[in-house]
């Protein structure tokens, strides 16, 4: 009749059931997502962001010719050793355009940066370093065959190798392809992410509820995390708790969406309503996972169509969309899954940890280089997600941290790259 | 006649010119720029990204009534102490609704996760350690007044300020701004960044040049930045050498553009044509930074629109448009300027450094947690750029670099967040 009560903790594990670490349940989701077969030819100028749905190889080298890497004289550095005084040649050569002569042997003649080397040329002396009246400096050791050029196809070459499928586009990508010669690309359409919340007490911003409804805060924060993701949001809407008001939202999402991210109110989600639906005319599971933030997770399918059940929770929705349902939606995607980049960082904090779990804290660094984390670990506080910057990961066996202590960090950048 | 040749460099300092430091030319910039006066008020649920043109204070607290954090068990916490047994009451408490009576002392209600804490219950008990059949666990010392529950206004009350003026709202600010009964937002108006190439050589994507000729992949990847960095990316084309071609893209981008950005083919962008221009007709400073890649930097006005002439070779394009055009985008744009957040990696690279100048090579982190360099410093490769996901920054003052040693490492996402 009367058990143990362990300290007040409303993510604690209790006794004797069993949790899946993390890192397992990351793994199922990335062994169980396949790629959407689904692509579409893009220009170049569109290509930020985007998943490439074939490898890409050069079309062109680039430099496309050898040129000039700075402003100065040009000359062959074999003639520089033999005649240790140059001549300077009338007229100079500029990008764009060819010479349309040579530069005799024992010449040497003004050019510009980007500008093609001339036949006869082999060899660049910067101009700031060159006293130039009617003849070019003497040798100098120090300057070496080839200096201040740069050699056709140093950069790229025809054929090569330059993104693997599945490459996601960056920004700083686009000089290569565009130096590549690339016009057009092959990439997969973009992942379509339905997102929908459920609950009575919920109400959309720009009610005057009232006291006892909750304004559906993880509606507008998760469609606005797919949008920095690089997905399309799809807003579901707010469903109550009525059968087929939820039956008609998960409609419209399978129809409309590849995947479908659902949070319930205050509660997991996934309790009551939707997940009678979904295990009676669907399917379900739920992941107990061993991690702090985060109720069970909830996967199911309705029509095909994946459904992560979040947290009702904003902290942990946030949490777990990032954890658990951008490996997934990655994937999905047809990207290539790789881990956000994390990074050992001093901690400016103390904290006891219990083992057996995986816990994420809102955290940013300080002005010292080192990591803070939030002072109160209250699940419902929604100004500690907006203080934040980041989240440390404490590792399953981590118990006791001190201050200086190096713990792992991640950026939130670190999850939308 | 005869000068001493330094070491092939093409980014080396020659001697007896006056370089300007980097944090100088930095605060130089900051100083010089202030926000915009142009502002709108936009949905909440258009406002990741944007810039707050006013504080923000709330207007509703959260939670707006104190509830449960836990599906459990509602009770008066002197009644467990008095009592010991508590007798369960008949319903439950939901969210989104009163329960309409009061919990009589010496018994505890059935209660669900956010719903609203009913007259006579402080404390919950979480319902995993409660095992009910007609009465209540005896009392615990272990569990305290109030447990797993949430106070009204605990996280957010009326009146707090959340965000000052110049702050950019995050994804994860929104939960908070929601919670807190916010609706509309005054923001500052996107700012609007001309992108403008110019040279002979250079020619769009998508031609079948003559070797000579060379791909503009400045502008499509800075019009790609800019709009990374959350700003409105205008293209305003590829200007031949030609002055009045030159004069009329001036015109169109200070028409429809609040600062151009200027880039030259496979040279510094602002020589010749485009520096003739504006040194004649408008206003223009050359500042020689003490960095590596960058050429000087041109600051010019034109109509009163800030013109930054970029370096023409892309690597260096892209590292001077986050290191100096950034800050004059965000605060013109009305944002507070807030340095990128940079991490000290350990490096997995050796080099020997020149004291005096500050460089940013392209560098990425590795499976061991280090920071790597591109293997070659050629500033026409575009590949380096492409290859890294980031920036190691060494100091004026830093000269040689061992494996292991700590250096500072920016997350290219630093820069946008």
């Amino acid at each position: 009749m009367t058990t143990e009560i362990p300290a007040d903790d409303c993510f604690a594990m209790p006794p004797g059931v069993k949790w899946l670490p993390v890192d397992d349940a990351i793994n199922r989701i990335i062994s169980n997502f396949v790629p959407r077969d689904k692509t579409e030819k893009i220009s170049l100028h569109d290509a930020a962001g985007r998943i490439l749905a074939e490898p890409i190889t050069a079309l062109r080298n680039n430099p496309a010719m050898s040129n000039s890497a700075v402003d100065g004289f040009g000359f062959s550095f074999d003639s520089l050793q033999e005649k240790k005084v140059l001549e300077l040649e009338g007229g100079y050569v500029a990008p764009g355009a060819l010479l349309g002569k040579s530069v005799p042997f024992g010449k040497a003649i003004k050019i510009l940066t980007g500008a093609p080397l001339p036949s006869g040329v082999d060899t660049v002396q910067l101009q700031e370093y060159a006293q130039i009246k009617s003849n070019f400096p003497q040798s100098n050791t120090r300057l070496e065959k080839g200096a201040n050029t740069r050699l056709a196809g140093e950069d790229i070459q025809v054929g090569d190798l330059l993104f693997v499928k599945g490459h996601k586009i960056k920004t700083n990508d686009l000089a290569t392809l565009i130096a590549a010669g690339i016009e057009k690309i092959k990439v997969f359409t973009k992942l379509r992410v339905g997102v929908l919340s459920t609950g009575n007490e919920l109400v959309p911003t720009g009610m005057s509820p009232e006291p006892t409804k909750v304004f559906d805060a993880n509606r507008p924060m998760i469609l606005s995390l797919i949008d920095k993701l690089g997905f399309i949001p799809i807003d579901l809407g707010l469903a109550r708790d009525i059968k087929e008001e939820v039956r008609s939202k998960l409609n419209l999402g399978s129809s409309s969406s590849d995947i479908i991210l659902t949070s319930g109110g205050a509660s997991s989600g996934m309790e009551d309503y939707v997940s009678h639906l979904l295990s009676k005319e669907g399917e379900l599971n739920f992941w107990r996972i061993a991690i702090k933030p985060g109720r069970p997770l909830a996967l199911a399918k309705w029509h095909d169509t994946y459904i992560f059940g979040l947290p009702g929770n904003p902290i942990a929705a946030f949490v777990c969309t990032l954890i658990f349902g951008l490996p997934a939606m990655r994937i999905l995607s047809g990207e290539n899954w790789i881990p956000p980049v994390g990074f050992m960082v001093p901690s400016a904090f103390r904290k006891i940890k219990k083992p057996g779990r995986r816990e994420y804290l809102r955290a940013k660094t300080n002005n010292a280089g080192m990591v803070e984390v939030f002072a109160s670990e209250g699940s419902g506080l929604t100004t500690s997600l907006s203080w934040s910057e980041g989240l440390v990961e404490l590792g399953e066996d981590t118990q006791n941290i001190n201050k200086g202590d190096l713990v792992k960090y991640y950026p939130y950048c670190s999850f939308w790259g």
